[in-house]
């Protein structure tokens, strides 16, 4: 089926795009040109961090973010590497799979090893083996999941760790600083996520909180050369909130824009409603970043309603309980109907796990407990998340996204392969 | 200093190794030369098991055991591969080390995911993606330390599983049953692990029971080109018994031997006092292995004694635990004084481990509880002792053991390095 005039590329878009970005774009893996800054490449932090659109079929787009550490590849899937590592993987293999940037998270490791220990060991992407770039979320979410004794004030939020019943104080000011020390490239706004459900009066004095602490969060970031500042947006499920937090963070200015508080617990329906009016509200020529989201079929609904980057631990997590994802849905390997199983998870992958190991085999690895089992797993899972992406870039450069998705979605209603 | 004349590399030895088996046997890491056997290499299993001796120095040999699936270079060190896996690494990068053949366990094999499964899947090799030679355990030793319900007769030993209670019976016949069912390249008799201290009288039954259980052994082998069965010299710490256990075994013919029943609790000075005698009573043109060794000056002092082989847990079970093997001795990561430590574990070791990342990096994913930690630590342990083996073969080749030994110790003997 021939896709319609609307959705074919932009062609405007293509020629702002250098052609060694294009073809950047376009790769599936990382190529040569996509290791370059990986190996032996000195970053130049004094270049600006920008942001060009390739093509677009709909709402959704694609395009490179360009970062002194490294190009993005938008839509652009960020691995989650919580403590200093992407669980159960080594660096140059998160790399492999196709992820151009990472999530580091600014709770955790302002606990554990604090961002003034890896500031003196001259950064979280040295610390970690990480050359390309990262983003840090800012702290405020993961202080409201797991921290103890919170308190939150017009200031901030005070804490005990819940590792050891520190005593913390988190506020906007406070979350710049830390960014700033782990080496952060893409800093992110301190603010409130939003609970889900709330009431209309909530959800803007909440929305309102966050716009001020967007005001100090851009006061205190101050002009860094070489890394970005993201605002998000606030206003829970409520249009009008939603519009007032884009136009006061338009007004203060960031270089890229969050839609913050979905993906805690409003189901995927009122998500999508959500985003099919909030990005378009943000500055159409910066990269729009969804949190904490999602599971493929999310981040297939975000990408066509117009979202570049999304994050998430699902991959990595669910590689450690046993769940792969295949474009025929979800296989979980402790099931029994694997044991004697000589098929890989996927006869179309060629992620490692796929091209050299059987079901049984990560099946017996799971059920034994073995550590290879979460880091072949976790591998897959996030070549997977990975391939996914390629594959919707390429299908927008190429104004095919409605026969992508269609396809996306038929595949998985099949369901797994027969049992043997 | 010159060595001694006695010391110098055996002219004729060298003269029956081909000048490729020269090269490999010298080669630090796996050259291209190594990986031949890894990558779309057929092996032809009609090619019988062979054992070159490339160089003397004392007791100490170095040399290469040829076989279908590729070549081991001696002294080896075979990382154990309990079931199924190197915990904690993926096996290229375990060959990646310098290791030329693993150890199965046949004992946990059996019990999952069963030999049996494992043979409908293709064997052990294509199981778990290692293509290079392995080695099986007989079963016999973790029975008697792991399975419960034990009961020994003539015949073997019936016990019920650990895992989930199941009833077995192994015995020479089924021992042999299943580790060729698992497709091992090098097959262990099935014998009794004399336990320690033992009385004389409970010695001689044990290693009697056990020369009979090698003739069992052999006759259920059979003849199986491509393959190799090794006997197990028994005898506790009496000469006598160790003497007549040789003579037994040579009696029966076996296509290597292996030094049975040390390791198991009766320290280093005693071990080493039966390596004294114990290895030269076994057939010289045949390689020597020493079961379950070892810390890294047991290793080098059974090299000194004329071991050829041996494997130990020791070095991927201590990293799980936060012990770092280095030139300078063991490295306790868990320690707080490397939370702030930007150097390697070891300046001098090419890992990737110690490339690519600090102790103080380590120290917060082993503190964090991160699987990477067990990842990284293994890496640099194996890497460690294949290093190890590698300088003990080209000393031995180059006639300068001696001076390797000495080194060794005075290096370990320093200590760690200062802390910042």
């Amino acid at each position: 089926m021939c896709p319609d005039k609307n959705a074919r590329p932009n062609e405007t878009a293509y020629n702002i795009v250098k052609s060694s970005q294009l073809e950047f774009l376009l790769s599936i893996s990382v190529s040569d040109l996509g290791m370059r800054h990986w190996l032996g490449y000195e970053a130049d932090m004094t270049k600006r961090i920008s942001f060009f659109i390739a093509g677009t079929e709909g709402r959704a787009r694609t395009g490179v973010i360009s970062t002194p550490r490294g190009d993005i590849r938008t839509p652009a899937f960020m691995p989650v590497g919580t403590a200093a590592t992407v669980k159960a993987m080594l660096p140059e293999n998160v790399r492999a799979t196709g992820a151009d940037i990472l999530l580091g998270n600014t709770y955790h490791l302002m606990l554990r090893p604090t961002a003034e220990r890896i500031d003196r060991l001259g950064g979280l992407h040295k610390f970690m083996n990480w050359q390309a770039p990262i983003l840090t979320d800012s702290g405020g979410f993961q202080v409201m999941s797991l921290a103890s004794l919170r308190k939150m004030s017009e200031e901030g939020v005070r804490f005990k760790s819940h590792i050891d019943g520190s005593a913390h104080h988190l506020t906007p000011e406070r979350s710049m600083e830390i960014q700033r020390l782990l080496g952060s490239d893409i800093v992110m706004a301190f603010d409130e996520c939003t609970p889900f459900p709330a009431d209309e009066a909530t959800a803007r004095a909440s929305m309102e909180l966050s716009m001020r602490w967007a005001q100090r969060s851009r006061d205190a970031f101050g002009d860094r050369p070489g890394h970005a500042l993201f605002g998000i947006q606030q206003g829970s499920i409520y249009r009008d909130q939603r519009q007032e937090s884009a136009e006061k963070l338009r007004e203060i200015g960031f270089d890229g824009y969050a839609v913050g508080g979905l993906a805690v617990g409003e189901g995927q329906e009122q998500m999508f409603s959500v985003l099919d009016y909030a990005p378009e509200m943000l500055p159409a020529e910066k990269p729009r970043y969804l949190m904490g989201v999602g599971k493929p079929d999310d981040i297939v609904g975000a990408v066509e309603r117009g979202i570049d980057m999304m994050d998430c631990v699902l991959p990595s997590r669910s590689g450690r309980t046993g769940q792969a994802f295949t474009r025929r849905g979800v296989v979980n390997i402790k099931n029994a109907r694997h044991q004697d199983d000589p098929r890989p998870l996927d006869e179309e992958c060629e992620c490692p796990t796929c091209r050299e190991y059987s079901r049984a085999y990560l099946h017996h690895v799971f059920r034994t407990g073995e550590i290879i089992a979460s880091m072949l797993m976790t591998w897959h899972n996030l070549h997977y998340y990975q391939e996914l992406m390629a594959g919707l870039r390429q299908a927008i450069v190429e104004g095919r996204l409605a026969n992508f998705v269609a396809d996306f979605h038929e595949t998985r209603a099949e369901g797994d392969i027969e049992p043997l």
